[in-house]
């Protein structure tokens, strides 16, 4: 990730904004604030605004339980209650803005998330930089053999150099192109004088889905752990997860409180379908219990098997 | 509850309808369209409208899926599947809607699900009906001692009767003022000649929050289903749960294969925190273990070996 | 309106926070911060959050347009190109929170809005305050006899004590047999030792919809601007239009270029059909034209004319 | 665009079902029902399922008001009140749903639109058809000079030839490496039976944005309009408005009536502002006035000498 001068300077000047407010603060979010924190080879993610912290929900859920809640007696054990039992208005009091520095093919992902606002760089209007995503060596893997939507081992040697080589190769000829349909340079210098440009709506369908576009993303805390209880999961593909990492750490620093009881009933939690329930039941009793006697598949024998950590039970 | 003659011939002639169509019908769904279910003493639950059925979910994961969903044999495999890892736009593609009939206090409970469209029937417009909810003997509880949003024993006797007395007395009173407000009878005939009305959108202020309204209430099948656990499940209101239990029905004959899938992996399912987990481990392998040790609070403890059946370890 | 002294102390050590933060802050919002403004007999409305101000608007507006943004030289001619084109997500970067105090009828009609969040009060976990809204005598109106939601002339004399009378003795009555049936007094204390209460969410049906409640309500200022639009127009009904008119000036306080543009392209500004165009151009080039060569229905006539000032042409 | 054999009969067999329902129909979109209507060069657009006509937007009106709505006599005039005065939630009673093949870079403006349900295919789990978008001559344009967002003049001859060209064979390449990272040809076969193919996920990103990806989208009818009203629109980029224009026929199909209301209210019509108001009424009094006098923009004078058709007095 490289930010031009210009760019530095505008971080530099938001971070030294000293503003005095009658509102909550989050002082470990506030030390990151306008930080432009890498991810994967070109992208960052900033966030540069937020509404609330953990008091925000506890407030919230006073005025809903009113006298109530005087019996849950600490602001820890009502958020870890809400967390348990699903209430999820209180977590939406609370709001986070993200700048972000992504390839299209992981923006398209992202904004499946309906419940969010969004403002997108638009190819429509400006002219797209040229950066594009190359995986690094360890993150350029195989299709995995048994999961349709999952990566292999990883792919090394001339094998990988192929690869890099035509994703490299393809990007910058498409951007290149790109620029001379534009009649345009990536700087705004005019290529040929004499000639028109393709509008610019229509040059930007030569580019490739590892261009990197940019957005402002902002959404309310339920809706954010929503979408990284998702993403940070294993099963999410690499690329998003490293933003969603990020953005894990960003949680944290805002409303610490909640931040643990979502790794602890969300993150690092299980869900157990009703058969289920009857196979754990019997196995803490000592009964014996086959996959075909439980009515489970394989599949889901296995992910019961592998939650409650029976490695010596799974079938191949 | 009672339909008025108007109302009975308009189902019926509904009911008659036989129209032709290409879309997919479900047809134990097509066998109670537009019927009036009766709900508490003067409510009532109506299909009225739906699109797509089970097959209209497989279609729309096997777009999404393309080539990959071939693996997955059977219809019924695929939406388990689903179900189980939480995707949730193929569900979104069935869509019904009801009409209900019921007290104002339900319904306020009722609209907090945002994700639905609504027409209600409007007391600024119109006259509401002269009709209120007043529980039946087995419904009338006290406060619950440890649940501050719960129910306790059965109230009965003179006790009963005495609140019965208080509900049914008052909401006939203001009910009347409200009338002698509005200058005009329930039937629509002026009470006095020479005389103005209150402005509807005043008069109504006056009724009590027993009194019934009616809307059409329209949403999606995955919406459908979050409203329904919530609504279905012991800590609901009765109340509102009486509805919700009609249309579990309704969702049983729209789309049978989701219904018992959601049945098993949501209404009889669990779910269980990341120490949760740990507990559930040892306890399988024999070990023993303490609430103390186990880091849960006394009432995760007690709801963890509840969901797993072990009531010998509940803690009092 | 009255606030117990606890709650005032509450506000006044609000008030008195100083935060450091890096955020934008909007100077005029934080002069009326968490501050309690009366509304109807016994609401109120409070701001208690929010985050972003104008230039969070152009902000995101930027980096949507990129570098074509350059040629609109200033925040404010962007805000109101943004404005008059109905760009609406850079008006979705702002967020504000409300804490309100009104009469239920008013809630129901609020809650329509669906794109918000809300903590409301709930009576299923707590007792109600026997607050209950009676309209000022100003405001006591008749039925409109031409307008089926609208108000006519104000009641008086005799006519409108009784009305008065009938709203405050019935609201009394059952509060008090609310507090009967509860065996608890507004206070908490019991009535009777011996006695068990009726379940609080069954006790809070015998309430009036003009009982007061309070939540915490929450939303983006494209949204706000939504809800301003349409409940600070003559046709709101007065006692939500109340709350709306001091949101208005929380609006102002806030974004106050957003502001300006929303007071001249929305709230004063209207809508012509493709047939009410044709007639404009008409009447401007001198041209004579009548309701019946027009299409328009007289309703649609008489708004046009009224639109544009032409009360001479408006029809009886 | 190209259906293969097995999607013909597919959609044959669609189109031969007769299933009796007591749901209303739409008689003229029945008859194009399944049907995958030309868009662009590869492109389609069917209607696969809907729910509701113009009758179920009367019945909701109906609902809301009650005995109110007695004084309306038609569905059409009622249908004609609710679009002139913006009450929205009659339209949201119905619902369609299409099934569409676009190229990428419109299907990224198109999933702007958040309140409406998706499920597309995925490149993680499949591989992509080798189809892309190449603009067909007329539609080939320079950018425009004086609109930033907007086409200019066609550009032809060797110029034009040039640019599809460019576009042609990046798009071909890209494509060709795709599979060659895959070790997988379109059709499946694989390529070198001793080499592991790159990740679906991965190998995706070479695609340029041209690239034909489908999707089922379904929305409801207050949504599809506010959908449409921005995309039949002449500012819209010329590849959505493909799309849309096919869609406004199936509006037209649907709900006859409220088509031509949509077309008259929100089409055809236009807003002028509180000043532009002040400007016509003067206009229309035979008054004169200049651009300096109205407080308008240059822009915005001539926005509003356009749309009341007054051409001489627009400024360049």
């Amino acid at each position: 990730m490289k930010l031009t001068k210009e760019q530095q300077q505008e971080i530099e000047s938001l971070k030294g904004q000293k503003n005095v407010t009658k509102r909550v603060i989050a002082p470990e979010l506030e030390k990151i604030l306008f930080d432009a924190i890498p991810v994967l080879d070109h992208g960052f993610i900033r966030v540069i605004d937020y509404m609330g912290d953990d008091t925000s929900i506890v407030q919230a859920a006073r005025v809903s339980y009113g006298k109530g809640t005087k019996q849950v007696s600490t602001d820890s054990g009502l958020i870890k209650y809400l967390m348990r039992h699903w209430h999820s208005t209180p977590f939406e009091m609370c709001e986070i803005k993200y700048h972000v520095k992504l390839p299209i093919f992981i923006a398209r992902q992202w904004i499946r998330h309906r419940t969010a606002n969004v403002n997108e760089y638009s190819a429509r209007y400006s002219i797209l930089d040229k950066e594009f995503y190359l995986p690094s060596n360890e993150n350029l893997a195989a299709q995995s053999k048994n999961n349709r939507q999952g990566r292999g081992d990883v792919i090394s040697g001339d094998h990988a150099k192929e690869v890099l080589n035509l994703l490299k190769s393809d990007a910058e000829r498409t951007y290149e192109n790109y620029e001379k349909m534009l009649n345009q340079k990536y700087d705004g210098s005019k290529i040929d004088e004499n000639k028109t440009g393709l509008a610019r709506e229509l040059a930007r369908m030569n580019l490739t889905l590892n261009t990197y576009t940019q957005w402002y993303w902002k959404t309310d805390l339920l809706n954010l752990m929503n979408f990284l209880r998702l993403r940070v999961d294993h099963h999410a593909q690499y690329e998003i997860r490293a933003y969603a990492d990020v953005m894990l750490d960003s949680l944290k620093r805002w409303v610490p409180i909640t931040f643990d009881a979502f790794m602890d009933y969300r993150v690092g939690g299980t869900e157990v379908s009703s058969k289920g329930k009857g196979v754990i039941s019997k196995l803490i009793n000592g009964q014996k219990i086959t996959m075909e006697e439980s009515g489970l598949s394989k599949r889901e024998w296995n992910e019961l098997m592998s939650a409650f950590d029976m490695r010596e039970k799974i079938i191949n």
